[in-house]
């Protein structure tokens, strides 16, 4: 009936590549019009694959072609602001994967870009889009824990990545528990005062190289009175293990399973399922559905559930977490309220 | 590159909406080409939502369209052999639900008739595409539990049907415990030699009225020497509660888990998940996976992995388990071995 | 305070051995007075090591000692009727292990001697006292899932016993199914109206020598409406399998666990927990608490919550189970309620 | 055949009743001969109940007392060392419970002692002798998981001590965490070089009054390069949750089990099982294994497996966590490799 969301998916990694295919395949409003990526021939054979119809390589291609309503950042990091800001002067909405920007600064800067042109962004914190992550937000604001006072986050993984891909990766901090500072917030309900950061070298000794650890803990003070920790390590060689843990003052609620396939084998070694191996594994679902719910509020001129806000306040907290570990003192965000207004 | 598998859909009740719109958007070597279902706009009505190009009020018309390639029927068990019938006759590859047939006999006419017209043909037993059993499977295949001599089936629902589903049911045996059969069969790679079949009316009465009962429980013996037991219930208040466990020379698997959201709650009254509530919760994936490669086989012109032989054995099981009920005697299976030649 | 019960322990096998040692060292009530085994030696050696001041070869000079006031009888179920009859005789309280006699001629004529000499007996059905079962029945009494309405229960063991027990243990059904045919009685609140045995060897080919089993499955109908499917297996060889599930018309209970160690290993290979190896590392702390209670009513001179009733009770199931697998045929259990009158 | 250890308990509030009998009923090499309590009334009353022959209002009679072996003390901290001072003093073996003393000064003097009178003494750190963390340390030495690289402790209980118990408990780090900081300790294989404590009242507003907090987190860097995080909470309203875990190069080991029963019900709000309500139900096993090793320990002639080394260590870890918790700043441990020495 109404008008479909015509789409532009600018990057065609790993990311971006599922993201091309879910909107062209398994969104409902949305028309996946236009695909980019500088790799040479890499965006014509998305395109061809998919049926889309328009391909680039230069993205500027997408920002001056009118027929585009939308498009998706999956540009390396340090390209964000610039993709952010071009989109929004051509009036395109945007989604764009976490972080936001490199910087805070640069934060600021697209964050006043978005409202100038009045379009809408939403920045890819998909947790928050996972139904166990949507349910647990239910039952906390159900009350069935009476007041949030603790979150404990961890996040693992066992794949150690090259050197290089560590050395842009923005640090652990930055590049893991960047989702759990989001997925605090949102599950507290509060903002971030304070940010302390720890961390240590226990194994893959090579991070050291770039001032960066591969275990991480974090713990942050809330307006609120709560408090939360925070771990990321890349050190779970079993597999990819989220878990997160809200305690409120008349329960706790618990996320996460290990568990990959669900069978157990029994033998006289003992009973073993499988572990869910990596983050596609755990999260192609809330990648879709992060998707349809940014489709869904362009379609209803809705501001999207998680914001540039929400992207810029992230970030904060994971530079504050790093500064922190960096200069071995405790942070305080007094920023964070202001910006949100 | 290769040529899609135009597909029609015939019987649009909620199963055939699910396998419409998995044809329509989920699969990716098929074009659903045209809906079919007597209930007056219904057709039009699917086929303006998916965007088919043609809907029809009478299945004939799908069968003389010499642009349908395959077609899935989700029409009432009693139509299925005429069905079957004519799409073999009109050359149409065909998908179609479980039970393959309303009776044997019928069963034994279709399997000419697919033979004759040299199609393809799938029986609707999803779950061998369910993750977990196809996890099963290979884990067995593997010597992983040494050689399979026991198989224990759960299958429970909920959900009271109104008494005229159950005058058409074909009873529980055939409604319920035909999937565990078939499951039985394919993870213990063995074939049925006898069956005795027990039951009772515990809970709902009303389907005393039509010889049903509300508790089931099938004990099967197979030519490897192995046995099993198949219980099936109406009365599983609690939710959708599906469980397999193979038991080997050398160790078990067990498949099943109740768990609804990946979530806990912890309260004072004790640490509570909720649970699987109906089939399609459980089963969406599966339902798509089997329509995937129902197209795959076809495309690569290979016979699907669950053809109609299987579909008349589960049935040849689920007959003799409700006249094994019925005349308190156990039922041998010989016919089995020679219907696969 | 009050006077100790003075025990006796008449047959000193494993069970014997662990009944002695929780009456001397953990049951607060009782005194453990004296031991008696045929085997030469075997008391002596027992009383020694447990501090017990008489030991005897031959169980009459416990009857025949004034001191005792209780005996636990634990030799081989082909003398039950005699030790019974012969404690009776002398006045002493019984418990007796399961089951209570050889056949249900002798349990009839050991109920009339206990009532006879006014004497208490307690059969030693242990699961009624594990914390899981007697949870189950608190919550079932307090109407937590409305009216149980099915049993399921699993008896499963890996152990493959030597030919010469086989041929003494009276089959399957007598051995391992009688506590599921008790479990049955006691959380359903029903008695058994008729029987229908079905089994198979599927592994342990020299069972058929002595015309049992190694898979076991009953199916009881009770006078209440309720049904029950009970499965017994010798071929668990991943460890000790007990499970027992009561369906109500509200909700369902589960009871049973395979975790040993309250500890998870994680590797590449998946997440594995050990198994309850075999059944002393499930019942000992239910062997334990039988006995508290069963002091506990001596000195409140109050019925044994488990009496010789239900003892005959259990073992006319058992021995219908046995006939109606062998002439293949539902047994009526007419007889049930008039016993316990 | 060898000589019991007659024993001494110090102490009868809960812990010491427990203490007291086990010793009387449980420990098979001991001997319980007195028990000692200030409170009027106190030791007759327990002693009349365990049936020990001499009780005391005045510990001193103990220590004077020729015919008792060994002594437990479960006296209020402030008097530990006193009490362990004067049992070396006359030679009595000593087992105290967690912390050794009220400061690591009194722990050097308490060492000294233990030293000069040539006895033995272990300290109360039950959770080495649950068979979980003795499965654990098992997996870990046969090299299951690599090599240890992180610690991850959780200890949380729900009830909250009035005002006075707060005042006197030592704060959060040294009541709860240092059962952690000894299990890091003992499952790392390796010793704390640094310890960084945070913490925040977020619930319990009372437990300011006395400079503690309801949320604390510990941050440990161990001479091996290893590392852990370490949480205590007076919020867990749910129940007494206690978890550790431990991260290897090869995988993980995870200890840790919220259920209570065996027993779950499932009913349309889900499926549910208790909690472990309380301390004692988690670790009453625990509380009897490290008394029987202690006995063990001494009849042999044998260091016990927790000495006083490690009671000081731990006591060591606690007071800088408290004091990096005030000071906001990170502490090092230098002085504990010497201790040991």
């Amino acid at each position: 009936m109404s008008k479909k969301i015509r789409c532009a998916v600018l990057g065609l990694g790993r990311l971006g590549y599922w993201h091309a295919e879910n909107l062209s395949r398994r969104v409902k409003g949305a028309d996946l019009t236009a695909v980019a990526d500088p790799l040479e021939g890499r965006a014509e054979q998305v395109a061809r694959e998919l049926g889309v119809p328009k391909w680039f390589q230069n993205p500027d291609d997408v920002f001056e072609d009118p027929d585009i309503d939308a498009v998706a950042i999956v540009t390396p990091t340090t390209t964000h602001a610039e993709m952010i800001k071009k989109a929004a002067a051509s009036r395109k909405h945007i989604f764009v994967e976490k972080p936001i920007t490199h910087t805070v600064e640069e934060a600021d800067e697209v964050i006043k870009a978005i409202r100038d042109h009045q379009v809408y962004c939403q920045v890819g914190f998909m947790r928050r889009f996972d139904p166990s992550y949507v349910e647990a937000k239910r039952r906390i604001d159900a009350g069935d824990i009476g007041k949030p006072i603790y979150f404990k986050g961890v996040t693992r993984d066992g794949i150690a990545p090259p050197p290089n891909f560590i050395q842009h990766s923005g640090g652990l901090f930055l590049d893991f528990s960047i989702h759990d500072y989001d997925a605090a917030r949102f599950l507290l309900g509060a903002e971030v005062t304070s940010v302390t950061a720890l961390g240590s070298v226990v194994h893959k000794q090579y991070v050291a190289e770039f001032n960066d650890v591969d275990q991480a803990l974090t713990y942050l003070t809330f307006d609120s009175g709560a408090a939360a920790d925070i771990e990321a390590s890349r050190n779970a060689n079993y597999g990819y293990d989220i878990r997160a843990e809200i305690i409120g003052t008349e329960g706790a609620i618990q996320i996460g399973n290990l568990q990959h396939h669900n069978l157990k084998v029994l033998t006289k070694k003992g009973c073993t399922h499988d572990i869910v191996p990596d983050f596609p594994s755990l999260f192609m679902d809330a990648y879709l559905l992060e998707m349809i719910s940014f489709i869904d509020c362009l379609k209803n001129d809705q501001k999207p559930l998680v914001d540039e806000y929400d992207g810029k306040i992230a970030l904060e907290i994971a530079v504050a977490a790093t500064k922190s570990y960096r200069e071995k003192t405790t942070i305080q965000l007094e920023s964070v309220h202001s910006v949100s207004n």
